[in-house]
């Protein structure tokens, strides 16, 4: 078994930091050492020396990127999400991140296993980096529940419901109660988007009769209420329940507001937000910043739930949550549609953009500038996308740490480093995209090495990884409930 | 230098638990490893063999426990808390608590540089554990509050002020915004004793003048009303001078959620509570326990902040903010008083018992009982008494984790033993105590070995240190604030 | 034009009270006049001497009740309550209540002007006291969306809407939003019967599945989080849309929480509630108060909201939020359906309990014991049951109030009185009912006289009136936004 | 017996509007007539004529201004404020007000009834309008706690208490605790200044000792976390002990936040606010409106409270809390001082400036204007301007209501007339000061004709009262208790 050893960097836990040698053995971590231990130099000097050293001196040796939330491939309207599972995790390689789990679709009529056996056809042998499913059940009957307890022992753990999209994927609150029953009883979790549906169904049709039609519009159509209404909803459905509710991609202050309220009270509630939220807003919708596509520039940034305005103060008070604590992760909701041909269905009406920002090649980043911006701490950066999204999922111990026993994905990251973001000159990104929702990004920080599984799939000299490397993980239960 | 190999074992960190082998060389933790790695295998067989090995196997491998507010041989008019540095230190290292923090004592009238330097006196060469100092600033001037910066670089980095004790202790108003002011500027952190001692001495006299004189009238006297009202005003100054805020020995349930509400608002405030305020009650003093002391047995638990009454659901919602997170620690505020000459010196007049109860022995183990009894995870268990405490007071890396290049202050904690608390027969505590405020208290579990700076002070036979064991360990700043 | 005075009584208004006579020419108050004025002198021994004077010595003189919230020979589920417009405004009459709302049905289906003609044709000539009418809209489309606005020329300007009974009257949440969009515009209150009833119908299901089917099932299926979520939902539309929004019969705590915040925020929403609230609880629901039906008697309490439990402290908050303010009004939900042949339908599935109790005749009488149990002061009761919904209502000049101008609708009470609720020997009740929710209820109070628009209907000697007297009122718009 | 008519107006009660005649015979209120009816006819016709009819058509006809803080003559650091009991119960007059409620000064050393007795003779004989008396316990003893329950008797019943102002007026907790003791057994009304004195004198001192002397520290010094505190503190104590609280002159919507949480929870607690709250701002101090006295202009707004930053939001939160309820009542805290030889004190330190504000002439035209400006209705208006100050503190049913029996207290007011306040051309007021706090002010209303006890005091022509008129009321308890 190959022996690797990553010297002189400073080890970031959740909890903190230190000096620490990590010596890989094969696919894990076998063991931290104290430089300058006679253990350690033992093995920098004597019989034991690692086929490989890796010098981190001056850099941040970190747990490899858990991404919770993405939608490689993911049909949407008659077209699909424009990452392949190749291409999807190849740039979530170059990014850092080293552990996705993606959603399972069940739409309307569809069974939930065949979706699974889908899902595992078109990843499996494609990727660059290990996988996980959550499964999205948009169709709760007595045979799709009967499928979650199923799913738990397939390591298939979480569960997605829909407050949105009538009539495609929205559950009414009679089937989110039985669907929670369900989790309360087998361990597993709910995750919720939390959007009324139906009212912003109102909203939409109204727009677009008054002639309202341009990407600004999709936003104004969400408003903060129909979220901070559904999350509110959803806590108090898991209230009567019993179940665990995650909810997805946070991004109205107010319904943080009502998960910190429970979370306070007790209830296993977390919350999630993206990149995303934290650092775009609504007012960039009105297409300020480029001309490229005229008034439906603003067509990239569209996603639900929608940006907010930042004149309502919506992106400091997530950054705020974040740090205190009543966000539990950051994920991507990676969810990349092209601008031609997918993106510009929508010309004259919103409401046919498909929905999606790609981030996942940049989450590590654009967390990591929150560091710099004096918003986080590095442990609370390493936490918040490594370590509690792990602990979150069911993957800690084997994910989102770096402890002996622990699988070895590492990130040699350098915080003297510099990465500019985009399609522009002198940029780059990696996505199957042809824009970025992040154009002009300037990051102070950079992804110098990844390993995966003990095997370097990026280095200095880029991507050097295969398709063929990235497995499925199956995953416990939650770890991470209150 | 001498190694030890702890193998076999759980060990557990504030974030998770993993079966993995501690190597220690000399003082420190040299390694952790993962049980059957090839470097594991060679260190069991080949050349590395260490001197030592302990077999933890089936048992929880956890840092040793730091209690952050002891009183060692306190002067409390007129005495002195019967535990000595010496006594108070090997009853900590009997339960498992390698660390504590002691506070030095400055009344009016008294230079903080002679006390501490009669601190440094009294605590060196006497103690079985590693200790540290936060200083009390009783006379807050322009002459303390040049010390309190003199005292960051001496590893004296927190510094506790009275809202109570009027003409002892008490700081007003416009004190507390200096010293908080000064703390905002040399990165010392504020800590609190939050009650309104100007109301309590109103309610005090008055209670002694209509002959309610009894123990159980401590508590009366003192209502949630007084605690609360503290609070929320130390929370409102912090909030004008930018200091950070500990509240120490919080018992009102009303107090904590003004806590969680400013934690939720982003400000740097923390809540530390104690075993007693999770386990007894107001009820307690009515003497139904027992009849040794008559109705005068309920001075045995009189305590400030005192005990709380169950019936008001205190103590409930004291676990359950413990689990949130919204109390950041455990401490014990060990300040034990004998009976005889001591607590009696009250007989008629309960505002003459000495404040205080002895505790340092059995954190540990109250603390793991709420494990068993499904309040706590492991891992919440291991972050309040270890981790979290020494991240607020700047020990960590060195204390509070077990990880390569931290002291090796580690303990080995069998899930499947039992401890029984108490003076009476089959009992047991290591206290200078002739009495235990948690006589009859049974314990799921059991402290089996612990080592401090990787030496064995306690095994299966009992406490195996010595009193020139334990060294002052200067802090730096607060490694935890939000 | 006769004329009639009042002298010698407390004037209770809902501010406080004075010792005034009260001068009714014809059907209205033609004067407030000091005793002992030169004028009310000149009245008592002069030219001006009325036809009539009833002597209210030592008695309360107030405005006659406006109950807002009643249902008159209301189809449901195949039958109809039990008190026609005829039964159930004479008992009003009895109770000293002189104006009644009640409430038109559109049912899925029907037009909303075909069902306000029947209502109209049902009252007409009917009634002992005055009349006016609230429409429920059971199915929000374009066309019930114009008669919204119509009805508000017509004297119709509140629309109830329904968050339950799926299939029956449900409004789902764009429907809800488009009919608050109209109230916003045209100046109309939207009512909420506030029970997320998608939630409810699954539990009502499982319940009736595993043979739970008894009365106090009820009440377990439509937990507080039901009423609370879709409260809060309520809540949150209206906030969206600008309309104002009072939410019927509010029986959670945890609901008026949600409103009281709402209120505090300025917007414009009120919470109602109903004596049933106030008083009984869902522990009466098992059966401890009588056997006459055996485990079925709790079906003379299932009504929706249901009753809650006692234990949960919800009454005592209802009494707490109605002396603060943030319960607007007390009306009575009147809905009453007799155990023969009604109630019993549901003998083996509570859910075929017709759902209703009847009290139009106790709420006066009811409320002023909050005001002998020291809950309310006389002024709030007055303002509760006869000032503040007049007010909300549109009817404040009119109704509501003792002043010239007013319809001269008023009640003669008696402090030193004594009233016995219930069908038992030495009681009454005089509502077409077969039993009484509230048997054996006594009230230290009671309703001597009774005007109506200047008519005796009630007197010493009981009914006085005639079924032809009651006029309908047309109402204006809220005068009680904040 | 004289006897008044006043017809064709539109009576405001704190509930709604009526077109209503009202008869006045001598003193008092003697009937409200429906204008049209036999009896009205008759007055207007026959017999009755009264001897003089005031015509009010097109005007509000409303209570009498009950201003429950005034500080007429009040010794403030050697200077008296240069309204005489004459001078501002004159310019009341002018402005509508016909009650005021000033404040006895008891200091540290004074006897209550000596300093009561002063402020009799201060005011018997020179008052233009009604007066009562609060009384200031400066110095909280038994002695003065026993004087509290005989002024009782005397018609005084609210007590004010300062937790600002050290070595001065201040209390510390404990003499508040003893102070609200005796209320909660008296039934008096405890009335707070609440801020933090003891924090704000560092605060002062430290801005002094670096130069920033300008009118400008004085609110920079006093922020609104010292305001927020001592309001939560007292409202604490008052939770403990009982007591009714009534917290004067807040300024800061964070204080007011609490307040409204503590009025939730069922407290009898209430809030005060001043004009000066409402429309001026911290911001105003800057100097920008005027340059007549250079930097030192903003002395004019140099109040405590202080005025707050606009930018932070105080004054639309107000307003909001005032139309809401959670503010009971608006009051001027009347206190002028000149700039000559009086503010000018404290040019070059702010802390000698005489503390004041001269607002009890406009208090009820700028009120209004809230009114034209949409932020409160025109009841609301009479509610908070005399109503329920009549009702809070005792005099309700003689004062704050036009009703039969009530003293003949009433204000003519013109919604369509025209007031400019100030000293400069084409503007006026009539209080004894060299400037105005309201210069440049335009009111959309006027107040046209003023009855005190039904004498008519100021008519068109200007003020034609006497000095001689105003009588002492003495008060009974709170009538406004929740």
């Amino acid at each position: 078994m190959s022996s690797l050893l990553i010297s002189g960097g400073t080890v970031v836990s959740a909890t903190g930091t230190a000096r620490q040698d990590v010596l890989v053995e094969g696919e894990r971590v076998a063991a931290l050492l104290e430089p300058g231990s006679a253990l350690a130099e033992a093995i920098r000097t004597g019989s034991a020396v690692p086929d490989r050293v890796i010098d981190a001196t001056g850099r941040y040796v970190i747990p490899g990127g858990v991404d919770a939330h993405t939608h490689m491939e993911m049909p949407f309207g008659g077209t699909f999400a424009c990452d392949t599972f190749e291409t999807g995790t190849r740039a979530a390689a170059w990014g850092g991140t080293t552990t996705i789990i993606d959603f399972v679709v069940q739409a309307h009529g569809q069974r939930v296993q065949d979706q699974l056996a889908l899902w595992h056809e078109k990843a499996g042998g494609n990727c660059a980096v290990d996988y996980a499913f959550h499964q999205i059940i948009g169709d709760v009957d007595d045979e799709s529940l009967k499928a979650m307890s199923e799913l738990i022992g397939e390591g298939v753990t979480s569960f997605k419901l829909f407050m949105a999209y009538p009539g495609v994927f929205l559950s009414d609150d009679g089937q989110i109660v039985r669907a929670m029953q369900t989790a309360a009883d087998n361990g597993g979790l709910i995750m919720m988007h939390a959007e009324n549906g139906s009212a912003i169904d109102v909203l939409v049709r109204q727009a677009l009769a008054e002639g309202r039609t341009t990407p600004l519009h999709h936003g104004l159509t969400r408003p903060w209420q129909t979220e901070q209404e559904a999350t509110h909803r959803a806590i108090m459905l898991a209230d009567l329940t019993g179940a665990p509710l995650y909810v997805v991609h946070v991004s109205a202050r107010q319904a943080l507001a009502r998960i910190a309220e429970a979370r306070d009270a007790g209830q296993n509630v977390f919350g999630e937000t993206c990149p995303q939220y934290l650092y775009l807003s609504l007012e960039d919708q009105l297409g300020a910043r480029g001309e490229q596509w005229g008034d439906f520039e603003g067509a990239k940034w569209v996603c639900s739930t929608p940006l907010r305005s930042r004149a309502e103060g919506h992106q400091d008070e997530l950054w705020r949550y974040l740090r205190t604590g009543d966000v539990t992760a950051v994920s991507t909701d990676h969810c990349p549609f092209c601008m031609k041909d997918q993106k510009e269905r929508g010309i004259g009406d919103f409401s046919r953009i498909p929905n999606g920002i790609g981030s996942v090649e940049h989450r590590m980043d654009l967390l990591f500038q929150g560091v710099r911006d004096g918003r986080l701490s590095v442990a609370r950066w390493v936490d918040v996308c490594c370590t509690a999204p792990a602990r979150m999922f069911g993957l800690y111990g084997r994910k989102g740490v770096i402890t002996p026993g622990a699988d070895a994905d590492i990130v040699i990251y350098d915080p003297d480093g510099h990465t500019s973001i985009g399609i522009g000159p002198g940029r780059s990104h990696h996505m199957n995209m042809d824009h970025s929702a992040w154009e002009g990004f300037e990051i102070d920080g950079h992804v110098d090495i990844v390993l995966s599984r003990g095997t370097v799939i990026r280095d200095e000299t880029g991507y050097v990884g295969s398709r063929s490397h990235g497995r499925f993980v199956p995953r416990g239960l939650s770890q991470n409930l209150i």
